[in-house]
């Protein structure tokens, strides 16, 4: 028997050599490959190509990526022979903002990517405004990326605890894609209530779905829950209405990139379609969001830019051959906007927000409670 | 340069050996292979594994299957030395009734598999009674298969005519699953109006959901749309929501198995999902179905047979490997019941049905216009 899948870190900083570890989640289920980061290319890579994926695990990844790079730029400034030691910094932050930008390209959907580096930017920009040395500001930087690592598991906790309020003992729970431990450092956020409930006997019964084009559903949710013991039953996308209308879900939980401040929602395309289908059903539809996910600068949804994607992820990725013919136009936008009266309420660490939305998200997010 | 796809016959009798000739639409669009069926066996796993399927298709198969299978019951009875002449028809008959509810056994939601067999007993016994010899049975029984597939394209052109008051040029239409010529003997049924629309210099938009699991809108409504020149969008099936709420989409044009006497409609799993989104997005919601779909005998979509299918469609039969955990659980219903409340209009050969269905489809079963 080999590690169970929920006994790997989804991100994790190698201080030996300075490298990202992740688990190169395309190759899911069917191999468990741990590789390492070191470069600007092998991080933007491991992002675009969703070797790593889930908002929370690239605002992580994003983080400990911005550090290891800005080590590897004052190890270099440091080796100079002619220290003109004023414009050490003005080298060094030039190299940093260039670093952050290429990043932040990568993915432009998730708000956590830009939040993170964000974060990163203001600890580098205050430790020097505090008069702080190259070695001491990378020191910061180094435990404002751990910081960021360990606040995403205690908020998905949170998250969980305040998403299990909302159901009960042997509910059954859909969820679309895999916002779960795969996609964050620990329990996820739409699986932290769920995996919160095993711990306690709740025996959820939990449909996924599979999430085409990538599979994230069938690959890593199906994946990450059944190795957790828990009764979950793979469905294709087009399944989830059949589902709801026999009466075997209680609660749709979903996770998000980005929350704009009214509330609409980014997520994995065909979460919008699952959140009509839930209306029609009555059927609550949570969003789990870390106050990270929520962008209260960006007003509503339609000022959320969507990332398209390449047409061979639809026709040929997975396939032994072909499914669709050549030449065919393809149009795969990687995620899709749920508007916010579809949305039942939005689970942050800080609190359950509810319509309307503009009021209770900009409470929570100055604090909350 | 091969033939278009749409050149070969979607069901054909050879009479030069007695057998059905199909294309094997399992491996479309990588290969085009045609293949001849003789035996019930044969017959039963072609409409089985989806080698040939689609509701008017399958009608026509199971006619077509019934009697080449009775042809090959007369002449080994013919072949018999004592001639009992009075006890040839019940020997014949047996094995024909075993026959038929073996074919009909094949897939249980279509009603148009035991429509044709029904249609094609009916034959039978009618030429039996008015004193048919064996030989004179199996030429009425031939007559009567060529006459439904005849019927089939004459049928299919009407709910294109129909269809096509319903749109206007530029039309964004989407569409699920195949219900286009290869489930049909030409022009199919959704897509009817598409390919008459087409001649006429249209320019209609299509946008067609690959359906999951077995990719049908992929690998035979984009391919055969492509292949007739037709614009149109491959998308995976939890992207129509986005596409509808872009505003690219005037009309839903679907195809069905079984539309109960109150309306509901089963249809390609997925279908009632398209339905409930086309519904928030005011975009009309249209069933194309021959009036041999609409089973007066059903009263509603409650009490219509859904089919289960195999886990591994889900998990792994198209994939270069497994894309789910072993041993997960996998629910595969191959069709759903949309809502008559859903459903705009439904489009028969005989004219075009609204709520309230009951009504208006006795109507039209019953002569119509």
């Amino acid at each position: 028997m080999g590690k169970s899948i929920l006994e790997y870190e989804t991100v994790d900083l190698d201080e030996s050599d300075g490298s990202i570890v992740i688990i190169d989640q395309t190759r899911l289920p069917a191999r468990t490959e741990v590789i390492k980061l070191r470069t600007a290319q092998e991080i933007w890579d491991a992002i675009y190509l969703l070797k790593v994926r889930g908002a929370p695990a690239i605002g992580v990844t994003a983080a400990f990526g911005i550090y290891i790079l800005a080590a590897q730029t004052a190890d270099e400034i440091l080796h100079f022979e002619d220290k003109a030691s004023n414009s050490f910094f003005d080298i060094f932050y030039d190299k940093f903002k260039e670093q952050k930008e290429f990043l932040n390209s990568a993915r432009p959907t998730a708000v956590n990517l830009s939040w993170a580096l964000e974060r990163m930017d203001r600890v580098c920009r205050q430790a020097h405004k505090a008069g702080k040395n190259l070695n001491e500001i990378i020191e910061l930087l180094g435990r404002e990326a751990k910081e960021i690592k360990q606040e995403d598991i205690r908020v998905c906790r949170a998250i969980g605890e305040n998403g299990l309020c909302l159901v009960k003992p042997g509910d059954g729970i859909l969820t679309h894609c895999n916002a779960g431990q795969l996609a964050t450092c620990k329990y996820g956020t739409a699986t932290a209530p769920i995996y919160l409930g095993q711990e306690r006997g709740y025996n959820f019964r939990v449909f996924a779905d599979e999430t085409r084009p990538l599979l994230q559903g069938a690959r890593l949710t199906a994946y990450e829950l059944h190795s957790a013991g828990v009764d979950v039953t793979l469905i294709c996308d087009n399944m989830s209405s059949m589902v709801m209308k026999n009466g075997w879900v209680q609660a749709v939980f979903v996770g998000c990139d980005r929350v704009a401040a009214n509330g609409d929602t980014a997520n994995k395309i065909g979460t919008s379609m699952v959140a009509a289908v839930a209306k029609r059903y009555h059927v609550p539809f949570y969003v789990c969001a870390p106050t990270s996910t929520v962008d209260l600068a960006t007003p509503t949804g339609a000022e959320i830019k969507i990332e398209q994607r390449p047409a061979e992820e639809v026709t040929e990725m997975w396939y032994k051959e072909r499914m669709a013919p050549e030449g065919i136009k393809v149009y795969n936008p990687a995620f899709d906007v749920t508007d916010n009266e579809l949305i039942t309420a939005i689970v942050t660490e800080k609190g359950i927000a509810r319509a309307p939305y503009k009021e209770s998200l900009s409470f929570l997010c100055s604090g909350g409670k």
